[in-house]
């Protein structure tokens, strides 16, 4: 393919608002174009990596004995409303504009697939002898993403390859959860991702055990701790640290008021008390909205959650203890429970004013605190001397226990013990056990070897095609541009024809470019008249891997340069054994990438 | 691939709704399932053949130099206002739903990517040294169908190869023109459809000229005339007749009023007058709104159309005549123009009352017209020897005559005269040449050899993936079932068990099923415990071109059977030579397809 045929409009300007690298590779190199906020078009160059991830991911499905078809992007809202997505969805989900009534207002486009293919389930998987089976497609999707960013690692139109599998038993679902989760391991590893998987929330996709597939990198926007060791990795949304040790045998004070005027803020307080956050109680108090049945009055469930004063709370947790969909309660609400202004909430006292549907939530780390600080239900008053279990309770109906916080940078693992530390990363993977929550909603049902219907048992795998281009050119590039490992490279080879006014040059990286490309390569021949340090420079940006250089000088010494784009070290070869060369290498870094 | 493994809802109920047989066997044999109105999930048959298809045309257009690039489904609304499309395409376009001003209120999806295309040409090709280059890509598209019908021929959702030209001159235009047209054509023979290329109006896409690919069959929703020959082919909306003879000469008779009471339409008034509908001159007023510049005020401009009584006004052809968006004019315009009722209207003195910017549009046929008969402009009566030039003018500034007629069954064609006949079609494919319509309204320019803007002469080419398809079903199928090519088949072979529980059968079966995919076919293999009628009825069905049966009576023989699913002959071999058969058939049938 010769370069100028092929549409690769580089660029040295880095643009504005891009950050991330591979945002900034993206554009610079001319893989994408931004059409709208979150919309880019593929342009030919980044169009090939894609489709070369798309068949990696497709090979990899197939040889788990995944099915492929094709479900649409519009769809029937009727089918979101039986699962209940419309609202879990929110904004996220798009509709068609048009007047009430019409097609288009009973239209949405995808996000995700769960409802169409549970449809289709239902329709066809009637018997436990069809079970299990997975079906997958890869398949455009549309969120209306509130703050698209990152180029193409967070838009509103991307490519997703998504599975569901269906079985008769929980058994089924591990076997099958099993033989995608080696399936992502060895997509990412021959896409040449540095990738690590991690227990994740299910998040509204709902279900009952997750793993993300995460890439370390500054631009992810998803959090991780991890131990040094490997012995430990989960997505900070669901990381937990090792139970905390118990209570130290100390005298327990008495609970002692002290004024602390205008010291509502943690950082404000705890110089006047003389305590360190570690030894303060936060007290948080949420609320929920909810019905006792679907037509019933609304009424308001106040939850008190506590967590020491140098951690944060995580509210994926919290409603995981729950079961509510909380939010954090209006100034009134506080006012109300506690009798005092916002900031000087306390556990002391406040049980007793909590109505029957209210709750105390303690994270584990509070439990353990002997004669800690907090609010004192007065304004401008907190209290010193408060010992779990003396002055609140930590049992009793409407009392639980339990870890509520984030983990922070050094929290022993839960697993070893080992230091976590926190880093930012890409997910490029998901799966998830989903049980039956889509097959109960839509009554998706399978008889049995008793003839009884039974719910299917589901599970989801979901993986970005975008976001792993994205990621790679994250974990691989340098200040000239991105470096492609070989399996996803548009091209596995740049002919260079370093002064094509010279016949022979032209000649001989002609017939170069020819016999590698009859080998099956993907050649790219850039034999423009432009300055040799044009080219070099558009070469590094664009990150083909092996590069032949044609230049009249070796080849008055009947020599050709072979160079790789990781590290731009020079090798003489005659044209002939530098084809042969490049051939032999093309398929070691292929071998190299699927026997991972 | 096992049968049971991989999901082939097969049915043998006709379903409720569906009449083109396309559509019938696609749902029966499990290759779709309906979603939506107009919109259809591919199971994994129907999306294994949609695959094939999706694979020739891309090997085609790539054979003819085109570059793939992959543009998004959402984009501006901002860029169909340049081009004028959003009031062009109407309810076709589809709009995210959201409140106004917000960003989904200002975002469509691509019924088509003209504007997508001609922005990225606008940003990137900016000079005379990178034309030409023909983009294309594969991709989904969205219309909003008033009456989706026939399966997945006229769709909400569909898969089309859409490609665009950039040139700087017309004879550039020209050539990739060509290619493309020629490329089309080895697209549809590939796929083994009986296309052929017809004249086509170029629509709401717009340009200069225009060819759509035809695949003739009942269920197809356009109309094309052709000769038995194959002199001519072309769109109903465009085909022309001969030109007429001139007209005979005869005494010209006086005009003559007649009493029709109630006689406006002209079955009724032809027996009255005594002349045939032939005789008979059928008069037509549209009216258009204009504006002479953007701001100014609405006017009602009217056109006058005769054609014969015997003939049907194309509109099309007027719209081109006349260049004006125009409509059948309100009862009121026509009382006000004629001063008589609707159905008495007659070109005689009509003229005279036009204003400065009506037109009157003559049909050629009915200005070779001799003492014929109209409306008289005043109600309940007609005229007889009404003579064209004598009773109203043939030329001066406000009068054209042109071929504004459909052609209709048996008329001499203009290119050899031969009678041409009227068919339905399906369209597959549809080529134009834009010309500069798009490139001019998106300000997308090239600087010249002389350093001279210029827009960017475009050319664009469309294929419907989906639609291919279903018009290869049309084509091939008998009253059990499809009856695939070999190119697009979702399977080259089936091997049958007849006899799953003898292991001998199972063995032998087992054997040639691996031995076959080894050999690189795409193998169904169906072992399931059935009977052997469900079986065959099943194999009919979905249509795989070869088939291997392998039964215990004749393996006791030592020999298997191979059939082909167009003849159904069966031929007993001996399982290896089976194998070698088989393979060897492949070949020869794919051969057949590419070589056309």
């Amino acid at each position: 393919m010769h370069w100028r045929d092929f549409f690769i409009p580089t660029s040295k300007e880095t643009p504005k608002d891009a950050t991330a690298p591979s945002h900034v590779l993206m554009l610079r190199a001319g893989l994408i174009r931004q059409a709208a906020a979150g919309v880019y078009s593929y342009l030919p160059l980044g169009y090939r990596v894609l489709r070369k991830v798309e068949a990696i991911v497709r090979a990899e499905m197939n040889r788990a004995g995944a099915i492929e078809l094709h479900l649409p992007v519009l769809m029937p809202i009727s089918w979101w409303e039986q699962t209940g997505r419309t609202e879990a969805m929110g904004d996220t989900l798009l509709r068609l504009g048009g007047p009430q009534g019409d097609w288009r207002s009973q239209t949405v486009l995808g996000p995700t697939h769960e409802e169409a293919i549970t449809e289709i389930a239902r329709a066809y998987l009637n018997s436990y002898k069809q079970l299990p089976i997975t079906l997958y497609q890869i398949q455009v999707k549309f969120r209306g993403e509130a703050r698209p960013k990152s180029g193409v690692l967070r838009t509103r139109e991307f490519l997703m390859k998504d599975a569901y599998s269906f079985h008769d038993s929980i058994e089924s679902l591990d076997r099958t959860y099993q033989k995608m989760y080696d399936a992502y391991c060895r997509i990412f590893s021959r896409c040449g991702l540095p990738y690590m998987a991690v227990e994740a929330e299910s998040g509204p996709i709902g279900g009952d055990a997750s793993h993300e597939f995460m890439v370390l990198t500054d631009a992810g926007e998803d959090n991780v701790a991890l131990t040094d060791d490997g012995s430990y990795a989960a997505n900070v949304e669901r990381a937990t640290a090792a139970a905390p040790t118990p209570a130290a045998e100390v005298a327990l004070e008495a609970v002692q008021e002290v004024h602390t005027p205008n010291a509502g803020r943690i950082e404000d307080v705890c110089p006047v008390l003389g305590v360190s956050p570690q030894m303060l109680i936060k007290t948080l108090i949420y609320s929920a909205a909810v019905r006792d049945n679907k037509d019933g009055p609304e009424r308001l469930v106040r939850v008190v959650a506590l967590v020491r004063g140098d951690h944060d709370i995580n509210e994926h947790k919290l409603t995981k203890v729950t079961g509510l969909m909380l939010e954090l309660a209006e100034p009134r609400t506080i006012e109300e429970l506690t009798g005092a202004a916002v900031g000087f909430a306390g556990p002391q006292g406040l049980v007793q004013r909590l109505g029957a549907a209210d709750r105390l939530i303690v994270d584990r780390e509070v439990a353990v605190l002997r004669n800690a600080a907090s609010g004192a239900n007065k304004t401008d008053y907190h209290v010193t001397g408060v010992n779990p279990g003396r002055d609140f309770p930590l049992e009793g109906e409407r009392v639980v226990v339990a870890d509520i916080r984030n983990v922070v940078e050094g929290d022993p693992s839960p697993s070893d013990g080992a230091p976590v530390h926190l880093r930012t990363a890409i997910e490029v993977g998901h799966v998830f056990k989903l049980g039956t929550k889509y097959s109960t909603a839509m009554s998706a049902t399978y008889l049995d070897q008793e003839g009884r219907a039974q719910p299917l048992i589901m599970g989801c795998y979901g993986i970005g095609l975008n976001r792993i281009t994205a990621a790679v050119i994250e974990s691989h590039h340098d200040d000239n541009g991105i470096i492609w490992p070989m399996s996803i490279a548009p091209f596995h080879v740049l002919v260079m024809a370093l002064d094509p006014r010279d016949e022979q040059v032209m000649q001989t990286a002609k017939e170069l470019h020819d016999r590698l490309e009859a080998s099956g390569l993907d050649v790219l021949f850039d034999d423009r008249d432009e300055r040799a340090g044009f080219k070099f420079k558009d070469a590094d940006l664009i990150g083909v891997p092996l590069r032949i250089v044609v230049g009249k000088k070796s080849l008055a010494n009947g020599t050709v340069e072979v160079s790789h784009r990781r590290d731009q070290k020079k090798e003489p070869f005659e044209p002939a054994a530098a084809a042969k060369h490049v051939v032999k290498r093309v398929s070691a870094e292929l071998a190299e990438l699927e026997n991972v």
